[in-house]
C-alpha cells in the first residue's frame, strides 16, 4: 500500500537527507553514516514518523540500481582486468572466513547443520552499496582498492547464489544447482554479448536522434535491462546494473550519461536509498540469545576484513591497502535479509537468527563509513 | 501490487519514449501525442506488452507534478499578474459553457438531473499537463497565452473542487460547501505565507552548506510539500507543485533548479507519465450508447474552445490569441476520471457515462498537441 502522505515523507526524507549529509561533512562524518542514522532516527525503531511503503521501497532500489550504475560507468576496465586475481582472492577468502566463523559459532550455541550452514550463508553475501557510497565522498571509487572491490563483489554475489541453490536444494527443495550454474553462465553470456556488441550502435544511434536527454533516458533503459535480467537469472538486480554500467562506459557517451544519472541519483534516488536503509530497520523487534547475537555480528564483521583483506593480500595488495578492502567488503544487505526472512517463514531460523541478520544488515552500514574513512586517511605506504 | 517484471516495464517505457518523440519530430508531429498513441499501443487497448503497476502509476504522478513545478519555476509572475483578469474570464468561460453543454446533453439523453449536473461538472475540469508539455515542446510556455492557460488552470481547479462538493453536498453527501472553502483558503494563505517568506531563507541557507545537489533536493523537497498540501486540501497535486515552482523561480537559485528538475524530468519521469497515460486507458472496455457518447465528447471539445476563447477574448486577447488559449483549456485528466469513478461506483453513472469520460481524457490528450501547434503555426496577427 502507498501510505496517503507518501509525498509528505519524500518531502522529508529530500530535505533532511541534505541536512544531514552537511552536518556530517561538518563534523567529518561519512555523509552516509548520517542518512541511515537519519532513517533510524525518522523510521519504526525511534520517532516512527516517516512511514516507508512500497512507492519508496522502489525509489529506493532504483536509487541503488543508479548508483551501481554509475560505479560502473566510472570503472576503468583495463585496471579492473588487471586485478581480476586480486579481486577473485578477495572474494574467496571474504566468502569462506565468514562462512567458517558464522557455521562453528552456530554449531557451539547448538544450532543444527542446515541452520548453521544457513548463517554461514547469510555472512558470506556483501553489498557494496554503502562502500561505493563512501568511496565517492572520499573520491577513492577509482583506486585500485576501490576497484578491486567492486570485481570481488561481484564473484561475491555469483558463490552467493550458487552456495543458497546448493543449501536449499539439499534440504529438499527444487533447487537445482546444475540449472542455477547455467542461469548464471546465460546472463554473463547474453550481457556480454548484448553490452560489448550492441550498446555501442544502440548509443550512436540514440546520439543522432537529437532527442532532449535521449542519450540518458536510454542508457537508463539498458540499465534497467540489465538489472531486469539479473533479477530473473536469479541474481542481484545492482550487478547487472553494475555490468550494464561497465558496458555504457566503453562508449564515447560516457560522459554525458555520467553526468545526468548523477544529477537524477544525487538530487533524488540515493538519498531515498540510505535514508529507507533507516526507515526499514525495527530495533525494536530485535529479540534472542544476546550471546549468540552478539558473537555472529562480531565475526560478521571481523569475518569480511580478515578474510577478504587476506585474499587481497595473497593477491598482491599491501597490508594497508588489504585492511582497505577487507573493510570496504563488511557491508551486508538485501541478500542477507532476503535469505533470513525467507528462513524464517519456512521456520528454519527462529527470531534470534533473523534479528541477528537485522543487525549485522545496519551495524555493518553504520561502522563501514567511519572504517573506511579511517584506512583511507593513513598516507598510502605503497 | 509491483509487477514482476517492473523494470524490463521501465526500460521499454524509457527506451521508447525517446525513440518515439524523436519519430514525431520527424514527422512534424508533437512528441507528446506520440508518446501517448506509443502508451495505448503498449497497453491493454492493443499489445499489452507493457503493465501499469502502482510504482509506475506514482512515477507517472511524480513527473506530472515536476513538469507542473518547472512551468512555475518558469512563470514571469509580474505577467501573470497582468493578465489575471483575462485568466479569470478564460477560466470562468471554460467552466461555464462545457458545463451547461454537457448538462443539457445528457437531459436530451434521458439522464436525471443529479447524474447530467455530474457530467457537466466532468467536463468542467482542465488538466494542464499535456498543454504545458506540448508547449515547451513548441517553446511557447512563456507566450502570454500560456500565462494566461496556466492562471486560468488553477483558478478552474479550485471552481471544480467548489462545484464537486456542492453537488456532491446536494445528494446527501456529507461534504460541504463552507468548509471546502475554508480548505482551500487555507491553503492559499498558508501557501503564500510559506512561499513568499520561508522560501527565500531556506533556499539561501541550503545554498551555503554546499552539499551535492542541496538546492535541488531542497527545492524538490518543497515542491511535493506543497503538492501534497494542495492533495490534502481537496485541490490537485498539480496545482500545489505549480504554485511551489512560482515560489521557487523568484529565488536566486532559479536557474540551478530549474536546470536540475529538467534533467530529472526529461530523462525519467516525464515520458513515463505521458506513456502511461496510454497504459492506463482501457478502450476494450468502451461501452454505451454512442450517440451519447459522441455528442458529449464533441461537446467536451468545442465548450472548452468556444468557452475560455470567448473568455480570453473578453478578456481583452485577440481572436487567434484566444482560439489558441481556446485549444489549451481543452485537454481534461485525472480530476475527470477520479469524479467519474466515484460516480461509477456509487451507482449514479453508468458504463455509458464511464466510458465517455475515459474517451474525453484520451481524445483531448490526442488532440490538443496538433490543434495546438497548428493554432501557434499561424502568424500572430496582433
Amino acid at each position: 500500500m502507498v501510505h496517503p502522505h507518501f509525498l509528505l515523507h519524500l518531502a522529508i526524507i529530500l530535505i533532511l537527507s541534505k541536512y544531514v549529509a552537511a552536518l556530517s561533512i561538518k563534523f567529518k562524518m561519512p555523509p552516509v553514516l548520517g542518512m541511515i542514522i537519519m532513517g533510524i532516527l525518522l523510521g519504526p525503531s525511534v520517532l516512527d514518523i516517516v512511514k516507508t511503503d512500497i512507492v519508496i521501497q522502489w525509489l529506493a532500489k532504483l536509487g541503488v540500481i543508479l548508483l551501481l550504475f554509475t560505479a560502473g560507468l566510472d570503472t576503468d576496465i583495463a585496471q579492473m582486468k588487471s586485478q581480476g586475481k586480486a579481486s577473485l582472492m578477495t572474494a574467496a577468502g571474504g566468502v569462506l572466513v565468514p562462512f567458517a566463523l558464522g557455521f562453528f559459532t552456530s554449531r557451539f550455541f547448538g544450532l543444527d547443520v542446515f541452520s548453521a550452514t544457513l548463517i554461514g550463508t547469510v555472512l558470506m553475501a556483501t553489498s557494496v552499496s554503502v562502500t561505493v557510497m563512501t568511496l565517492i565522498d572520499l573520491k577513492k571509487l577509482h583506486s585500485s582498492e576501490g576497484t578491486t572491490i567492486l570485481g570481488a563483489a561481484i564473484i561475491d554475489d555469483v558463490i552467493g547464489i550458487l552456495m543458497l541453490t546448493f543449501v536449499f536444494g539439499l534440504h529438499g527443495g527444487e533447487n537445482n544447482i546444475l540449472i542455477s550454474m547455467a542461469k548464471i553462465l546465460g546472463y554473463f553470456v547474453a550481457s556480454f554479448i548484448v553490452g560489448f556488441f550492441l550498446f555501442k550502435p544502440i548509443i550512436r544511434f540514440t546520439r543522432k536522434l537529437e532527442v532532449e536527454a535521449g542519450v540518458v533516458a536510454v542508457a537508463l533503459s539498458l540499465c534497467f535491462f540489465f538489472a531486469w535480467a539479473a533479477e530473473k537469472a536469479g541474481m542481484a538486480e545492482i550487478t547487472g546494473a553494475y555490468i550494464a554500467g561497465l558496458f555504457v562506459g566503453q562508449t564515447r557517451s560516457k560522459r554525458t550519461v555520467s553526468e545526468g544519472v548523477e544529477t537524477l541519483g544525487q538530487s533524488f534516488f540515493v538519498a531515498i536509498f540510505f535514508i529507507n536503509i533507516g526507515l526499514e530497520t525495527q530495533l525494536r523487534d530485535i529479540s534472542g540469545n544476546p550471546g549468540f547475537i552478539i558473537f555472529v555480528i562480531l565475526f560478521a564483521i571481523i569475518g569480511k576484513i580478515l578474510g577478504s583483506g587476506a585474499g587481497a593480500k595473497i593477491g598482491g595488495f599491501s597490508l594497508q591497502q588489504s585492511t582497505r578492502i577487507g573493510i570496504g567488503m563488511v557491508p551486508r544487505g538485501e541478500v542477507a535479509l532476503i535469505i533470513s526472512a525467507m528462513a524464517l517463514t519456512r521456520g528454519i531460523f527462529t527470531q534470534t537468527e533473523y534479528s541477528t541478520t537485522v543487525l549485522i544488515v545496519i551495524l555493518s552500514a553504520i561502522l563501514t563509513p567511519p572504517l573506511l574513512k579511517w584506512a583511507f586517511k593513513e598516507k598510502d605506504d605503497v
